[in-house]
């Protein structure tokens, strides 16, 4: 089989499916760069003729790579390649900035909204405040080496939106001016990981089309008294970047924090 | 504002936008029972007129609650109300039953697919074995309280599979099986956490509509001699799933663990 990998030939009888050689000399292209990131791939009749393969035993091919996440479809456009995403670790609480700065990514926000508003039910609940409490909204879409990768929704006490204002939130990490710039020390945050489809704003945002997935967060920030500071929507687009996380099997022991 | 919300009055002109003043009542309404798991809304001209508010007005509330995971939308049937999600604590490695189980839930699950196959390159570079040799692969849709929640792909070593296959599948996670009946001691797993489009197969598996939202795990499961173990494709249905995380600012001591 390694033969038939590296020479692009498909075998049949084999015992390995069709459809599994396809998609592992698909993979290979893509991994070896013959189809780039956002490189369109041929239609599926297309990519038969290549094969010798049916159209059939293309499309599930097709299908299983974009379960792994290696090509993603645009209705009524083609199947496309995916880029290698951006991972960021979940190990311990980190803007995105600080974390991807690491990875060696260039990151910059774009500040498409910061204004005051009454705090919705939901809101309110997580900042412990009253609904209808003005609070500070502060929506930035985050840039991976000059592409938008996440729409990031901040609620603050007013106070501190009206205090960012001053502040460089093109370059930095809120979680950063906090620290270091208005001495508030962070303790640690709650995470709910879902999924979401975009819908036009996201889509618009985020330059995907709509329906794509998501990766959505609701993250809450306590300063280091336990006290919840910063309530955040994050959503990101699942193709181009994910989280990463090593859990162990047995909890570490009590008081090791 | 609160006896506004109680009383499921619009306030009109108030300093809480009109859109914001229904989203808060529809949230309310959700939560307290009136539209209850499942039920379907009144199409937004109905809302519109429950509410005195217009079209555009219950777009911008639904398009919120949407993105809030509060309702979904399937295209062509309607808007609907979301149950109250089931989750999962990320803290520490456990098999999906044996954490919800915990939390009252009722798991089961349906093994769809219990095969031996020749290893892809993914898989077999996750396992740590040659492209093509034989492995096995375990497709179950695990059921939370009678209904599907996740499809879950488990590739394992062959012989493994073969020793599963006189397991309890249906209630027990491997996870335990592997240390409980095997003897085998898990160390730690490798996840990675995106997001994806449900495709007719997945939307099958999970009686979803194609096109929706799934949380999308990658685990690479450990022994607790840090061999590679059992390597998995997981899709959580993310309108009633999701996982939770608390992460620390500061990262636990070394030698904590």
């Amino acid at each position: 089989m390694a033969n038939a990998i590296n020479s692009f030939q498909i075998v049949d009888p084999s015992p390995i499916p069709l459809y599994v050689q396809v998609k592992d000399l698909l993979r290979a292209r893509i991994f070896d760069g013959s189809y780039a990131p956002h490189a369109q791939l041929p239609p599926e009749s297309g990519l038969g003729a290549i094969f010798g393969v049916s159209r059939i035993t293309v499309r599930q091919a097709l299908s299983d790579l974009q379960r792994e996440g290696v090509i993603f479809k645009i209705p009524g456009k083609g199947t496309f390649v995916a880029k290698k995403k951006a991972a960021q670790q979940l190990t311990h609480l980190e803007g995105f900035a600080e974390a991807m700065t690491r990875e060696g990514y260039q990151i910059y926000n774009r500040v498409v909204g910061h204004h005051a508003i009454p705090a919705t039910a939901e809101v309110a609940q997580q900042l412990g405040v009253e609904a209808g409490t003005s609070v500070a909204e502060i929506r930035r879409v985050r840039h991976l080496n000059g592409e938008p990768v996440s729409l990031e929704i901040t609620y603050l006490p007013e106070q501190l939106g009206q205090r960012l204002r001053n502040e460089d939130l093109t370059n930095r990490d809120i979680f950063l001016i906090f620290e270091n710039d208005f001495g508030i020390a962070l303790g640690h945050a709650d995470l709910q990981i879902g999924a979401v489809t975009a819908d036009r704003t996201l889509a618009d945002a985020l330059q995907v089309s709509e329906g794509s997935a998501l990766l959505r967060i609701e993250r809450l920030t306590y300063t280091a008294e336990g006290k919840p500071l910063d309530f955040e929507y994050l959503y990101f687009r699942s193709e181009t970047f994910q989280y990463h996380l090593r859990i162990a099997r047995r909890p570490a022991p009590v008081g090791s924090e």
